[in-house]
C-alpha cells in the first residue's frame, strides 16, 4: 500500500510499503477512507532531525475490511471513526473516560502501529478504539464525522476541562482548527461571551460562524490589554489554549481572571514554563488541559453532527489525494490552508 | 510599641518603634493577644538581603482598641481574627470568595502596614478583615482560633482546591503546620486515605492524630515508588502541596495519577517549573492553589473550633513572648520547634 512519511523537516514522502496484516486477535485491519493533515503534525515539519522515516497522521475514517477472532464490537464493512489514540476501552483510565491514558493503548504511528495517512491502518484494541458511523463512505457528512476523530474532541475537552458552561466569558488562544472548534464547544457549553484571538481573517471570520462574538487580532502586552478591556477589566474566568507555543502560554497567563482557569490542549512545545507566584500561584489560577480522550466523546458529539446542527467540518478547506499530501503540508505551513482533508 | 523586624536573613529584631495610629475612617487598631511565626517567615529568614528592616507577621488574633467612623462590624474591645491578607469584602473578588486578590486590599508588613508580630497593629478595611470572635482574650481556644488566621484555613483552601471529597484518596506532601491541617482539612472533607509525606515523627504523629492513614518518610524516587504503590499503582487523585520548594513540586508531579489535581498551598520559591509533555500536559493533570482566602474560610471553620471538635492549634509546640522571637525563629528554622506561638 501507499502511505506518507516525514524524512525530517519539510520532507514528506508517499511511499510504497506491505500491506498491514491482522497481528493479534483484537486487532482489526481498516481502509482508509478520509484522513487529514493536523495542526500538530506540523510540529515535526518544523523540527524533525533527519536520518529516520516517521509514518504520519492520527486521524481517519475508514471501512473495516477485516477484524480479529476476538473482535465483537465491529465488523467487515462497517464505517468507522477512529479516535487519535487507541485504547483498551476496559482499564481503570478508559472506564474513567481518560482513554489517552489507557493502560494498554497508544498513539497511531509510533511503535510499529502505522499512521492515518495511508490507504489502510492496522488497529489494535478494535473494540475500544472505534466507532461505527451510521453511514455510508459516500456520506457528504464524512469531513464532519472526521473531526470527531481529533479537532472537534479537542476543542471539546478545552472547553469541558474549564467548565465552560451557561453565560460564561471565555477567551480561546489560537485560530487553528482546533481553536475554532473551541470555540464551537464553548458556545455549545453556554458561553456568552466568546473572544476569539486570532489574525487570520478567514479563519477568525468561521470563528465568528462558530459562536465567536469578539475577535482580537493583537498579540502580546496589546492583545492582552484588548481582551482584558472586552471581559470587565481583570480577565476572562475560562481561558483555552489551543496553540501549544510559549507566546500563547504568556498570552493566556494575561488574559486570565485571578481565580480563573487556563486550559490547554495546544500539545506544548516547551516543557517548563512560569507558574510561580507572579503568573499563576499568587491570582489563584488553574492550569488544567491536555490531550483530548476524543474517543471519550465521540458518541457525546455525534448526534448533532449527524443530524447537521454542527458542521465543525467547515475547518477543512482543501482537499488532496495521497499524493498531495506533501503540498498539503507546505499549504497549512504557509498559512494558505487552515486543514487539510485527504482521501487516499 | 515593640515589633518584630527582619533586617536581614537570619537577622530577626525586636524595636521600639511609633504607636501605631487610625489613619483612614475604615481603619481599626487592636492590640495584639496573640501572634506567631510561620513557616513562609522562613523563606525571608534564609533568603532576604541585609540592608532594610521589614516588619514582620501576618497572623493574629487582638482586642480592637479603637475603630474609625466608619466601622461598623467590630467595635472597641472586640476580640477579632485577623486573616493574613486585608480586604474590604465588596469588591467581586471578595464576593466570590477570593480575598486575596481584592482590589482594594493587601498583606500585612507592606506598604506602611505594620506586622502581627507586634504589640499593636492598624487594620486597614476592618469591616472587610476582621472578624469577631465569640471569646475572651484568656480563652484557651486562642491558639485554635489563631490558625484561621492562616495555616487552618490555607490547609483547607489545599483540600477545597483541589475538591477533596468522600472516599478521595489524598496524598500530602509537606509536615509543616499546613501540610499538618491539610491532612485535618482532606479528613474532614471526607477523604478515606490520606497518605503524609514526612520526615519528621513527632510532626507526622500528629498528623496521624489529624486523620492521615499512612505516612511516607522517603523521599524522591523511592518516596514516589512508596505513595503509589499505597495508592493503587497510578497514584493519588488529590495531591496537596504544602511546602513551595521545587522537590515538592517534583514529588508531585511524581505521585498524582493521571485525571489528577496537585493544589499548591506552599508559596513557591520557584516561577518555572515543568508543565509540559512529560509532567502535567500528557496525563492530563491539573494544577491549581495558591494563596489561601483565609477570610472566605473563617465563618464556616470556626464552629467546630468552637465546640472543640477539631484542635487544630495543636500546631503550637511552643510559645514566646516578643522577645523571644528571634529564638522562636531560630527553633522552627532548626525544625526544633514546629509553629512558635507568640503572646506580646
Amino acid at each position: 500500500m501507499r502511505a506518507v512519511f516525514m524524512y525530517g523537516a519539510g520532507d514528506v514522502r508517499v511511499d510504497t510499503v506491505p500491506d498491514p496484516v491482522l497481528s493479534e486477535p483484537t486487532d482489526a485491519l481498516v481502509r482508509v477512507v478520509t484522513a487529514c493533515i493536523c495542526g500538530s503534525d506540523l510540529h515535526p515539519y518544523h523540527s524533525m532531525p533527519a536520518g529516520q522515516a516517521s509514518p504520519m497522521g492520527h486521524e481517519f475514517i475508514g471501512v473495516v475490511e477485516e477484524a480479529g477472532s476476538q473482535v465483537s464490537t465491529v465488523k467487515r464493512g462497517d464505517l468507522v471513526i477512529a479516535p487519535f489514540a487507541w485504547s483498551d476501552g476496559t482499564c481503570e483510565f478508559c472506564r474513567e473516560g481518560l482513554q489517552t491514558s489507557c493502560l494498554h493503548g497508544g498513539f497511531w504511528a509510533r511503535e510499529g502501529i502505522g499512521g492515518g495517512q495511508a490507504e489502510a491502518v492496522r488497529v489494535p484494541l478494535a473494540d475500544g478504539t472505534l466507532v461505527k458511523a451510521p453511514v455510508g463512505e459516500d456520506s457528504e457528512l464524512l469531513p464532519d464525522l472526521l473531526t470527531l476523530s481529533d479537532v472537534y474532541g479537542t476543542g471539546w475537552h478545552a472547553a469541558k476541562r474549564a467548565g465552560v458552561g451557561q453565560g460564561d466569558s471565555v477567551v480561546l488562544i489560537g485560530d487553528g482548527a482546533v481553536g475554532l472548534l473551541a470555540v464551537l464547544s464553548a458556545r455549545r457549553s453556554g458561553a456568552e461571551q466568546i473572544v476569539l484571538m486570532g489574525r487570520h481573517k478567514d479563519r477568525t471570520d468561521l470563528g465568528g460562524e462558530f459562536g465567536a462574538t469578539d475577535v482580537v487580532a493583537e498579540r502580546g502586552a496589546e492583545g492582552i490589554a484588548k481582551v482584558r478591556e472586552l471581559t470587565g477589566g481583570h480577565g476572562a474566568r475560562k481561558v483555552l489554549e489551543a496553540v501549544g507555543h510559549m507566546p500563547a502560554y504568556t498570552q493566556a497567563v494575561g488574559v486570565v481572571r485571578p481565580g480563573g482557569v487556563i486550559s490547554r490542549v495546544g500539545a506544548p512545545q516547551y516543557e517548563e514554563a512560569p507558574v510561580g507566584f507572579a503568573s499563576l500561584f499568587g491570582p489563584n489560577v488553574t492550569l488544567t488541559g491536555g490531550p483530548a480522550p476524543a474517543r471519550a466523546y465521540i458518541e457525546e458529539l455525534m448526534p448533532a453532527v449527524l443530524d447537521g446542527s454542527v458542521r465543525p467540518g467547515k475547518v477543512f478547506d482543501r482537499t488532496v489525494d495521497l499524493d498531495g499530501v506533501p503540498d498539503g503540508y507546505r499549504a497549512m505551513d504557509r498559512r494558505e490552508a487552515l486543514k487539510v482533508l485527504v482521501r487516499p
